[in-house]
């Protein structure tokens, strides 16, 4: 981060060195701040960048237009903490054992601490490190944030929360006084580096707050910083302000409507953050990049257009996803760029812009695609990115090369799609290419088998149906004609 | 332990450093030496101090008479291997793997060594050790109590034993004169260090006499002692010495009258460890507790009342257990302890009496509980009791918080119980407190994610059972109606 | 490695310490290169020095005649992979999770590094080594050859290969040129330490020359040499030259003939090895060991006569192999060795030849069977060899112990052999000796309980077929009438 002092120190240092050096140079050869905001279930087609005719998000798209948009981002599984342990690990969840969400009423599990996340190899590389908002990656102490490498942190530890503090806190404070312990996590109060805090703004302008804090406090370090904004909204429950609904007279929807009223108050958040960061002076230093964890919930106000389903899918609309990157100079402005790249993908390319090493144990399944990026060019060119998503005795599987896009649905044969040509998956070419499709179910098939079994299941029935299937029944899921 | 030469060697420190000393102080501030005494399957009513009316145990009676008798002491689990698992380790078997006994005829397979047993950190910490009697914990080397952190072993490693060495050393040496190696461990040879031994005295009087040989070592030695002294009286197979049922004329029931006569003789063993004790001036300086390992068996002739079913069950008479502890000076003398106390709290406690602190990395389920009981307050205030057992295809379970346990038994849906004041488990009071219940089975649901798959059964068929059966199927034991 | 440097090092110490020395002595106290040479496949009747009637093998024999002959060898497996995994590693693949050949198409599994190869062991004391051929242990960079103690590695990574070099480089090419990724590991091209190499020789020759070509690169170093030659031959695709098929022209049948081609072209090849190790004054120095990795298939012009069954089976045509040492003035010459060994007894024995020890944390399932051998003694007198095939739903077994043999043969009851003379396995004589059936079958049941559940299935309809059948369904395996 630049700051004063670093500046005369390098200014010093320059000088005894008899060498020239300019703002620019040091601003070249500096670690950046990295600003990653995720929102929670929010659509492909629910920000202005990507073409929203409905809802509004003016400070999105300010950023967004200013940097480089992402047509084929994609996420490392359909849903909340799969794919949130996918991006902090750079891990497929598949082979960390994390393929479900944690279980809904709590355990003592969590992803497990063998697995570095990216939040401690910046903290070790220098960053002053910061999560704000829904973690959902383990609640017992050694999964806590600050254990995994955030400095700071301020939120809720499970899966999603309520949004009205005047309702939720009623709510627990009666279960409480009824001698109840084993509360749900949505109404519990939120925490500040493990310490219970009485909140009392709607809580995306809570985590808002908060996110500004804590650029204001990292502009006082001599490092940079690295912020993990999780906003919980758009996710479910579907509770917005007033205000922010009466921004949409034209929806008429009540589910789309209240959707669209927090997409507006994360949309807020971000504006407050980014003057933050200019009036620190951190905006051309800083990295951000947005993304929603996950595909829309069509059932829940959200809209995915033009992609097939949403959250949960293995069709585009359940794991491509809006993104922008937005670094002045650094990152092309105004740029759309239409290669796939993948959440997995953070982690090294993270790790090149801090200048670090990622330890030789350390497994990685994305790759840096900071040069790629920068040049244009599909950094995956002939690579495979895989979503495996199990379901109740079967599991339904997408892989993608190049233009291809091979997708297997429930019990219906493999289909071949020209994802390139056919974003909205209609026309199954697998007749045309059978070697082709074959070829590409073959390597996931030989991907797949070092997956781990499931260290945990949403509920305890999934656990018995995943064993009584003898899941993950992989001779089904990679069955084909050839 | 205070021997003369420690005296003499305190004296004269003491002199030396020009500071007063006394016995007393000394006593006060030295570790204790701990006698664990465990007998095996005997039942809630079948000692004088939980008021036998058929069967005498005066030794027991004078130490659980000057000493404090426990009404609610938990152990682990309903049966052996567990428990005795969850008593050494500080672990709810579950969570190591220990659920069920050792297989029967035999394995390589042992409680893991990652568990530092109760016995390595006593003498980590400068006890001297000794474990005498049943083992069931593992045969392999690494298993081994030597290996274990026993200094002495005297016994036998499997689940139970022969009583009569004229009978079993002659059946052993007929299957050994046919070329057989694999032979039921009821009649191998017992073993002292590794040392086949051949012994002559019916069992529980052999394994008294060397407790009293222990304790008459110990005290040769610089160190506290710490010993483990397991009877496998009184469980099966049911063989008392004459002279011990002639104790009991007025039990007419053959069963019963055995069963008298073995938990006679382990009195009489009690006995002569408390002589041996005085005789070396270290009754006073030794802690003592008794306890059982789980619940008699009812078909076996042992008495329960007024706790409801034996061996095996969660209900009260499965895993409630006579429990005194015994300490001049430090355990209050003639008193009962109505709160409940569990044997997971062993571990923690001792190494509090030890003054060492348990390593960081050793995670341990109960609690010390010495302040709460020294001032006769409940130590589990608020806290959660489990158990668990496993059967064929589901599980029975109890949850205890305060006066509540819940219960849920085979198929039956969830009971509650105001175990205070109804003992006998007769008045289901779920219908009253329906939050209250549906709280518990939720933390107990909670607790259970993180419990580890079986490492072993006690037959194959378990295990083919368990795995067919999609087991734990903790869906169908955590449903609630709400 | 005699060499020599070697020699006139070794001659001007013993003049300088004043000592005589003689060639002989320094020999003696030397470690010997060790040449494995495996066969794939090949019948147990199908060399001539286990009495084959139509296919000759000159340099075999010349070489088991002039050595020592084993009528009793048996393998770990009867097929491919895990054979090759128990050799290497010194253990029963059930107890490492290597019971089932790596997938077909290819994985990114192999067998455990925890596991150190006999080549890494061998490697970090003084040896030269090299593999050559097949592999089938993983082909990961982590299980590669030359990660696990191989300095010198040329073959192919899978499980077996086409032989002809013309055909097989042209239908890799023509997939190469559709734009496929997943080709069959039978035709891709064959590799040097990881290098891929265009080969245009017959395999079996190829082979051949690389053995030579190491053994002439090895007498350069000042190091013994330990030399693992996997040839793949005989095992299928039948696939020989025609001039080696024209040496039978009394065998009809056109499998037969082409096997008897494949094996004729593999005694060529020792044969050139040996010549190396002659012109190089190495052969005095070596020890080497022929056998095959499980009997001859069949079905594909094997024949294991007069052994029942073959690769895959419990009887003995399934892992009953031909085998012989040679090593003059060490290995007796022209003997028949007729007690049991196992190819388990390798790791342990080189190591003792080698004069290295193996260190405690490394379990080793077999012993070191030299002196034994030596004294032409049974090295595994009331020992126990185990044999352990898992099937769709059940498992074949078999436990041999002196001159006992145990069976169990899908849902047969077990039977008893006297195998020492019923080596056809035709007189049952279990009703003679229940017994000594139910102790042997005892030992094995306890021998199975800390196998491991498999880390990979040749096929995933396996790993589903396991987990449906809740197998290994052991309470099946061992149950005996008594």
């Amino acid at each position: 981060m630049i700051k004063f002092n670093n500046i005369l120190v390098s200014l010093l240092a320059a000088i005894i060195l008899c060498a020239p050096v300019s703002y620019t140079h040091a601003n070249d050869t500096q670690k950046p701040n990295i600003l990653l905001i995720m929102a929670d279930d929010l659509g492909y087609a629910d920000v202005g960048f990507n073409g929203s005719k409905d809802i509004i998000t003016p400070n999105i798209d300010d950023l967004a237009n200013k940097g480089t948009s992402f047509s084929e981002a994609y996420v490392a599984h359909p849903f909340c903490g799969p794919s949130r342990a996918g991006l902090l690990t750079g891990r497929y969840p598949h082979k960390i054992g994390a393929q479900f969400n944690l279980p809904t009423r709590g355990s003592h599990l969590g992803v497990p601490t063998s697995e570095m996340f990216m939040s401690k190899f910046l903290q070790n590389n220098g960053y002053f490190t910061g999560a704000i908002g829904k973690w959902h990656l383990g609640d017992a102490p050694q999964y806590h944030p600050n254990q995994r490498g955030f400095d700071e942190y301020y939120g809720f530890l499970g899966g999603g929360h309520n949004y009205f503090p005047e309702q939720f806190a009623a709510a627990y404070k009666r279960q409480k006084e009824q001698g109840l312990s084993n509360i749900f996590e949505y109404i519990t109060p939120l925490e500040h580096n493990g310490k219970e805090v009485t909140e009392t703004e709607y809580i995306t302008d809570a985590l808002s707050r908060e996110a500004v804090t804590f650029v204001n406090k990292a502009v006082s370090k001599t490092q940079p910083f690295f912020l993990y904004l999780a906003y919980n909204a758009p996710h479910v429950p579907l509770e917005a302000k007033q205000e922010d609904m009466d921004m949409f007279p034209n929806i008429k929807d009540k589910k789309r409507k209240t959707y669209a009223g927090m997409v507006y108050a994360l949309d807020r958040g971000v504006g407050r953050v980014v003057d933050a960061l200019k009036k620190n002076g951190q905006l051309d230093n800083t990295l951000i990049v947005f993304l929603s964890d996950n595909g829309g919930k069509l059932s829940q106000g959200a809209n995915n257009d033009p992609l097939k389903a949403g959250k949960g899918s293995a069709q585009e609309g359940g794991f491509r996803v809006p993104m922008f990157f937005h670094w002045p100079n650094h990152v092309p402005s105004g740029q759309r760029f239409e290669h796939p790249v993948s959440s997995l993908d953070f982690y090294p390319t993270f790790a090149a812009l801090a200048g670090a090493e990622v330890p030789a144990d350390k497994q990685l399944d994305g790759k840096n695609m900071w040069e790629a990026f920068k040049a244009n060019k599909n950094p995956h060119q002939d690579d495979l990115i895989f979503l495996l998503r199990h379901r109740g005795g079967y599991s339904d599987a997408a892989v993608r090369r190049n233009q291809y896009k091979a997708l297997k649905i429930a019990d219906k044969p493999w289909q071949l799609f020209d994802i390139d040509n056919d974003i909205e998956e209609n026309h199954d070419i697998s007749a045309q290419h059978p070697l082709i499709l074959k070829d590409m179910v073959r390597e996931m098939e030989k991907w797949s088998w070092d997956n781990q079994q499931p260290l945990w299941f949403h509920e305890h029935y999934e656990g018995a149906h995943w064993r009584l299937n003898a899941m993950p029944r992989f001779e089904q899921t990679f069955k084909t004609d050839q």
